[in-house]
C-alpha cells in the first residue's frame, strides 16, 4: 500500500491557495499531492466537500482551577472531544501557574491532567502568575527550551495579575529566549473600582459587568502592555480584543515600527453587551472579559480580521456550566456579577461562525479564513508541522461540507457545558470530518476515534517572536 | 488723592489686548484705566516700557522635604523673591502630604513655613500621596472647599506614587468637589526596571537619568491617566509635557471629546537630553523629571504653546544646590543617577525665556505670552481676582523692558540654588519692576518690597474643572 | 463734557475678562474704564446687564450676484440693520470677483454698494476667481496693501472655484503679502458627479443636496487646501467646518507644526441634513453648504469651539428669500436641488444662538463667547480696533440682557429673507442695545441709529497670517 | 512518462508553506507534490536550492511611448528576456491609451508589439488617459470583461492625469464591473508650479526633480484618490508608495473600513533623494516618480511590508538608456529636469534585493518574500493560474540559490537600458533557473528558452475588488 489514506476529490484550501486534488497520507504526515495517487488503506472521498487544514484554536481553557468551588466545564477529554467535532485538530491550553507553585511542577500537572485523554493534539501555553526568581531565572527559559515557546500574562484578575514590573521582567526573559508574549490587557484597578461603585449603587446583575470593564479599560492597558514591549524591544500579542479603539493602538504602534499583534474572538463578532441583559441571573451564561460591546465593536473586529490588524481568530473557549453551583450560579456569584466566572464555551462553534458570517458573507476569502483559524496559529505559536497542507506536514485535516445548514444549539454540540451563547444562531457550513495526523477522529459527524489519539506538542520558536540575539530595534 | 499708585505711560497687555493707557491703582485693585486719571501718591511713568499682568507660576516647589538629608534651595522668602525678580506675583507651591502625616496638617504646616515670609503671593495646591479615608472622605473635600482647588498625584517617586485604584479615588473625589487634578505622568515601574537595569550595566551616570525615563514611559502615563480621568469623568491637567507623543495623547484625547489640559515648561523647549552628559557630576545639573527631550521635542513643546495644546506655561522650579551634598552632590547621588534629586531651579527665567524665544522669535504673540504665563494660570486655578490687568483686579503687574539684552547667570539670580541650568542663554527682554497689590516689590531692577508683603490666596473652582452636580459625559 | 457716552454698572466681559466698571466713551473710542468716571453727555444704565464687544461676523454675504435671476435677499442697508439688531457692529461682507471683471473695479463696486447705506462698520474681504497675471501680479499686492488684507477662494461653485494650481498661485501672493488666504473646501467634481448620478435616478429634492455633499467630499477638499498651503507655506483659515472628519484634518495639519485655522456656523450647531427633508421644497430653505450634517457632527462643532479647533464662529450669512421666484424657488431650482441657491440667513441670530446653547449651557465660557463672536475675528483680520473693550479701542459694544427669552421668529427678525432656518428655536440672552464707534444704533431694541452710520474699515495684517519675510517654516 | 519534468529535492516555499519535495509537471501544469513521482522527461536536481513560485511584476512599462522622441529602452523581447533573468515569470505591462485613440485599438497595438517576443508570460493593465462615453459605456467593460481586469488612472504626467471628475466616471466603471483600479497618486498642479518656480530660480539639475514632489504631493493624492474610491465605493489600489505619510493614509482609511491597497517598489527600498545629486546629468539615473526620499521613509516601506500595509511589491520598472538622447539626455532633459524621463530600469533586480535586503535581514520571512513577489500579485489581479506551487497551477518556477554573491553590475543584467539604479549593491540569493509553464527559460543563469514562449493571460476579476452586484459599503 503506497498510502494509509487518501483524501479525494475535494477541494482544498490553504492560506494561499485554493486547489482541487486527492492527498496521500503515510504514517500521519501528508505524502503527496495529486492525483492518481495509487493504493491507500483507506479513502475517504470529499467530492464536493471542502479540505482545509484542521483547526488550531490557540486560546482555550481547559481544566484549570477556579477557585470558589468552580469546576471548569470541560476536561481534556470533553474539551477536545468538542474541539474535534468542531474541526480542530490542536488546541492551545493553558498551563497557569497558581501562586505559591512551581512552574516546572504546573506543567508536570497539566500534562498529568491531559495524558491519554485527548482527542486532538495539545500544545501548552505557560501562565506566569509568579515571576519569582526562579521563575524568571531558571524554569521559564528551560521550559522555552523544552517546547513551550508562549506564555501569557494577565492585567487583570485576582491571584493573576502581574504588575508593571513584573509585565517587563517576563517580557526581558521572551526577549533573551525568543519566547512569545501573550497580554490578556485590562486595567485591574479600574476594573476593581468601578465594580466596588457598582456594587455599592447595587448594581449586582450580570449586565453590570460588561459596565464595569468599559472600553477605556481595554484601551488602556492595551496601550500599557503595547508600551512596556516597546520599552523591553519584543514583539506582543494582545489577546482577545474587543473593540475598535483597543485595535487603533494595536495599528498606532505598527505605525510606530513595532511588532504588535492581535487576536479576536466569536463572542466579539456575533453577541453584544446586551445579551447579558437577561432577566435573572440568564446573563451569566455570555460573562466573559472583555465582554462583548456593541454593533459598531463588531464591525471594526471584522474589519481587522479582514485588514490584518488580527492575525488568529481563536475561541477562548472557558467553558462553565450554567444551572450548576460550581458554575455560573455559585451562592456568590447570585450576590453580585463580581463572583460569577468569566468565561464562556466556544471550542465547537468558532469555525462554523467564522466560516459561515466570514466567508459564506464576503468579509473574508477562504484563504483569510485558512489563515486565520489554523495557518497562523502555527506559525504564530511555532508549530512548524501544522496549519497547513503541504507535502511534510502533520496530516491534521478538517473535511467541510460548505452547504450544511446547522442552527447552533447545546443539542448538537459536545463541550461540558450545559449550554452555548451561540444558541440558535444559524450557519451554513460546518466540518464534518476531522483527521488527526491521518487517523479519523470524526468521521461524518460521528466519533470515529478515541481519547489519547492526541498527544502534547513541543513547539518551535514564533516565527512572530523576537530572534534571539536579534540587534534592538532601530 | 484719587489713586495710590498710578502706572502711566506704558504700552498694557493682556491674553487678549494690546493698548496704551495709565492704569490707576488704589487699595491694591486697579480701579481706573484712561488717561489723564488724576492726582495720585505715586506714579511710576513706564514709557517704552510693556506693562503685563504679573506673571503666575503656577508649579514651583518650595522647602519640601526631599529626604535622604537633601535640602531644597529655596524657602518662601528665597523662592519668592526669586520669582518677584522673574516678573512673578504669584506663585503656586505644592502642600506635599507625606506619608503618615494627615493633610490638615501638612497644610498647617506649609503654611506656617511661608508666612510672613513671602515677596509675592503663594497659592498652594496640594499633593495627595497616601488618599486614606481620611483624606478622601472629610480633609480633601473641606480643603478644596476652602480654597484649595487643585491637588496633584504623583504616578511615580517612592513614598509618592499612587496605584491606578488611588487615582480613580482623588479623581472621584474631583469630580465631586469641582477641583482640579494635576498629573505627573511616568511610569514608575518601568522607571525603576529601566534604573535596575541601567545600574546592573554599570551606567550610573546623570546622563542616563534621561535613558532611564524614554519617551513611552511619559506617553504611557499620559494615556493612562487620561484613560482614569475619562473613567470617572474628569477633567485632568497633565503637568510638565516634554514631548511630541504625549502631546498626541492630550490632542486624541481631545477629538474623543474629552477634557484634558497640559502644562509644559523651560526645560522642555531650550534644554536637551545631551545637557545631562557634563564629565564628572556636571549633567547632574540638568536632572529633572521628565527629563529634557531632543531637539524635535523641543519644536513640537513650541508647535503646542501656539497652537493651545498647553494652555499654561510653568517651571516646575524644583532648585538643589549642585555643589552641596545636600544637594545635587549627595553622597548616595554619586553613587548612581537613580539617587541624584530631581529638579531644577527656573521661577526667576521662565518668563524671559518665553518671552525672548517666544515673543521675541515670532512663535508666540504678546497676547498668548500673557495668557501662557498669567492668565491662563489664574482662570485654570480659580485664582479669579489675579492674571488680568482689568478694573477690580488684583493690581498685581510686571513692567518690562522688551529691549533689556540680558545673558542668563547664576550671579544675576536671587533663588538658593548656586547655579542655574540656562547659564549663558541670551534674551532679550526683562522685567524690570513688580508691583503686588499696588506695592512695589522689585523696583527698575532693586529689591523695593520686603518679606510678608505676600500672603495666602484662597481660590475659587477652576474654570476647566468639572462643575459640582454637572451631568456625566455624554 | 468729559465723555460723549458712559455706559454705567455693567458687567464687561472680554475675550479674557470679566469685570464691572463704567466704561467712558469720547471720539467713539473707548477713552475710560473705571468708577465715578464723571460727567457725559450721555448714560445708559447697564445695570443687570452684559457689555460686550460688539459682535463681528466675519463671513457674510452681501448683495452678491448669484446669476440665474436670483437676488440675494440683503442689501447693505438690511444686511447690516439685521446685523446691529443681531449685536453685531461690524460685518466682513466679500468682494467677489466675477471673471472677466477686473478686482479692482469689483472692490469699486462693492464700495458704491455700501457706502452710506450701513447700520454698521464693514470690512471687505476679497474673493478671487480669475487670478490672472493682473490680479497675482499688480492689483491682489495692491489692495492687500490697501487693507484688504484677506482673501477666500472656492473649491468649489461654478465660476468661483479655483483649480490647484490657481489655489496655488494665490496662496503664494498670501506668503509674499502677509494676506489671510480663507478656503470653502468641497471637492467640485465630485459634487458634480454625485449631483449628476442623483438627477438620473430622480432624486432632485432639496433634501439630496445634502446626498450630494457628503463628508468626505469636505474632507477631502479640506486636506488638499491644507496641502497646498503646506507646499507654499503659508498659513490657511478653512471657513464653515461641519464635521469631525475635516476637524480632523485641521487638528492632524497643527499636530505637524501647521498653521491651519477653522471656522464654524450656527448651522452646523443646531440644524442637521435632516431639516431638508420637508415635504415639497420647504427642505430648500436649508440648504447651504457644507450641507449641516447630523447630531455627531453637532458634538463634535461644539467640541472644537471648546477646545481651540475653531478660533471664529461666524454666521456665513448669505440670504435669500424663499417664497421668491428671485430666490430659494426660481423655476429651474424646481426642477433639481442643483440650482436652488446655496446659503440661508443667519446674521441676526447667530450671537443669541453661541450664547444660549453655548454659555447658557456650559459648552463655553463667557470669555470664549466674547473670543469666538468677536475679539478672534479682529485678531485673525487685522481689525486692530474692534472686538475688545479696552482703552483705544472702537467703541463698539453691545449690552445684552443675559436674561431675556426669545423664540427666534421670522417675525423679530430685520433680514431681507422672508424665512429663518432657526424658526422656533428658544434662546436665552438676547443683545438689546447697539453701539457703533459711540453712536446708539439699537436702543432697547429699537432702531435708533441711521443708514450711513456704519463705514468701511481698512484692516492690517492678520496676526495670524505669516508674517512678510519671515523664514520658512522649519 | 508520468511527467515531462520533474524538480526534484529542492526546499519550496509557498506564501503560507515551507517544504521539501518533489515537484511533478505536465502539460506545463503543476499535478504532483511528493517523493518518489516515478519517471519523467526531465528532472532538475533542485538540491540546496529554494524552489519559488516565479515572480510576478505587476508593475512594469515595457515599449510605451514617451513623447519628445523618446524611446522606451524596453522592448516585449529585452523586457521579458530581463525579467525572466531576475527570477519572474509573469510581468504585467501597460496598454497605455493615448488621447485621440480608442482603448480597443490600443490593446491591439500592444499585442502586435508583445505576440512572439515574450519570454515570459504577460497580462497587460490599462491605462485610462481620455474616459469617453466610448470607454465609459463601451470599450472598458468590455474589455474588462475580456480579462484585462484592472487599469490605471495617473493623477499627473502631461495627455495622462485625469481629473477628479474623470476619476470617479472610471471608478464607477470598476464599481459596476467588478475591475480593480490602481492609482498613480501626485498632485500635477502642485507639481508643475513647483516645477515652474524651481525653474525660474535656476533649479535645473536632475537632483531638482525630488524636490518638486515632496511628500505632501504624494500624500495629498493619495488622500483624495481615496476619498474619491470612498464615494464610489470601491477598492483602490495605490501603486508605488515612497513614505510614511501616504502609508498613513492608507492605514487612515483601512481604519475607517475601506479597502485600501497599497504598493512600493525597491527604489523606495535601497535608494534615497541624494542619489539624484549625482554631477552633471547623473542624477538622472535615478529620475522617477514618485522620487526616492530618505532613510526614515525607506523604513517605513519595509515596515509597510512586513506589516501588510503593502500587499504587493513591484518594480515600476521603466527604462530608458542614459547615455543617450533619446533616453535620459535628451537636449531637452539637459535643460531641466522638467524634461527628463520619469523612470528606472528594475525588473531583473527587484526580487533579489527584496530577497537579500528583506529575508536575508529578517525583515520578512520567506513566506512573505513569496506572498509580496508573487502570490498577492496574483490575487491582486486575478491570475488564477499562477503566483503558487500547488496542483493545479501553471508551472511557473524560479529555483534561487539563496547562498549564492552578486554585486548587481549593468554587466549582469539583460534590460535594455545602459545602466542600474542599483549599482554596486551586494546581495545574497539570485534566482538562477526559470520555468514558465513547464519549459525552461533560463537554466543554470543562461538563456535556454526562445522569444514568444510566454504568451498574454486574461484574468478573472480580482479577490480584492469590488464584487459586481455587491450591496454598498456599510
Amino acid at each position: 500500500m503506497a498510502y494509509d489514506l487518501i483524501i479525494a476529490n475535494g477541494t482544498i484550501a490553504t492560506a494561499s491557495d485554493v486547489f482541487s486534488c486527492d492527498i496521500g497520507i503515510r504514517d500521519g504526515v501528508i505524502v503527496a499531492l495529486g492525483h492518481d495517487l495509487g493504493e491507500a488503506a483507506e479513502t475517504i472521498d470529499a467530492s464536493g466537500k471542502l479540505v482545509l487544514p484542521g483547526g488550531i484554536d490557540s486560546h482555550v481553557h481547559i481544566a484549570q482551577p477556579s477557585g470558589d468551588g468552580i469546576v471548569m466545564a470541560d476536561d481534556f477529554a470533553s474539551g477536545t472531544l468538542s474541539a474535534a467535532f468542531g474541526g480542530n485538530t490542536t488546541v492551545m491550553p493553558f498551563c497557569m501557574q497558581e501562586k505559591g507553585t512551581s512552574l516546572r511542577e504546573t506543567v508536570k500537572d497539566y500534562h498529568k491532567l491531559s495524558e491519554g485523554r485527548c482527542y486532538t493534539d495539545v500544545s501548552f501555553h505557560l501562565v506566569i502568575s509568579e515571576p519569582t526568581e526562579q521563575v524568571l531565572g531558571q524554569d521559564l527559559p528551560a521550559l522555552i527550551e523544552d517546547g513551550y515557546t508562549s506564555f501569557k500574562v494577565f492585567m487583570t484578575y485576582d491571584g493573576l495579575a502581574l504588575n508593571d514590573r513584573q509585565m517587563l521582567e517576563v517580557m526581558s526573559v521572551a526577549r533573551e529566549t525568543g519566547a512569545l508574549v501573550m497580554v490578556h490587557a485590562e486595567n485591574d484597578d479600574a476594573i476593581r473600582f468601578l465594580t466596588d461603585r457598582l456594587e455599592r449603587g447595587g448594581q449586582i446583575a450580570p449586565k453590570f459587568h460588561g459596565t464595569s470593564r468599559p472600553i477605556p479599560v481595554e484601551r488602556e492597558a492595551t496601550h500599557r502592555a503595547i508600551s512596556l514591549a516597546e520599552l523591553v524591544d519584543v514583539p506582543v500579542m494582545i489577546v482577545h480584543v474587543s473593540n475598535r479603539e483597543a485595535m487603533e493602538e494595536i495599528q498606532r504602534a505598527r505605525s510606530r515600527g513595532l511588532k504588535v499583534y492581535g487576536e479576536t474572538c466569536p463572542q466579539y463578532l456575533v453577541l453584544t453587551e446586551t445579551d447579558m441583559d437577561g432577566l435573572n441571573m440568564e446573563g451569566a451564561k455570555y460573562v466573559c472579559s472583555p465582554p462583548p460591546r456593541d454593533t459598531a465593536s463588531q464591525i471594526a473586529c471584522w474589519e481587522g480580521l479582514a485588514n490584518g490588524t488580527f492575525n488568529v481568530f481563536s475561541s477562548d473557549h472557558c467553558p462553565f456550566r450554567y444551572d450548576d453551583p460550581a458554575g455560573k450560579l455559585t451562592p456568590k456569584g447570585r450576590t453580585s456579577f463580581r463572583w460569577v466566572p468569566n468565561g464562556i464555551p466556544g471550542v465547537e462553534t468558532r469555525l462554523p461562525i467564522l466560516f459561515s458570517e466570514g466567508v459564506g458573507k464576503g468579509r473574508i476569502t477562504l484563504n483569510q479564513f485558512v489563515a486565520l483559524s489554523s495557518t497562523n496559529h502555527a506559525r504564530t505559536y511555532g508549530l512548524t508541522k501544522k496549519g497547513s497542507i503541504a507535502i511534510g506536514m502533520d496530516a491534521d485535516i478538517a473535511i467541510w461540507d460548505p452547504q450544511r445548514q446547522v442552527t447552533i444549539s447545546q443539542s448538537l454540540l459536545h463541550h461540558g457545558s450545559d449550554y452555548t451563547p451561540y444558541e440558535g444562531i444559524a450557519v451554513t457550513g460546518w466540518p464534518v470530518t476531522t483527521i488527526l495526523r491521518g487517523q479519523v477522529v470524526i468521521r461524518d459527524g460521528e466519533l470515529a476515534g478515541k481519547p489519547g489519539q492526541g498527544g502534547h506538542v513541543a513547539r518551535e520558536r514564533s516565527q512572530l517572536a523576537r530572534p534571539v540575539g536579534a540587534p534592538p530595534h532601530a
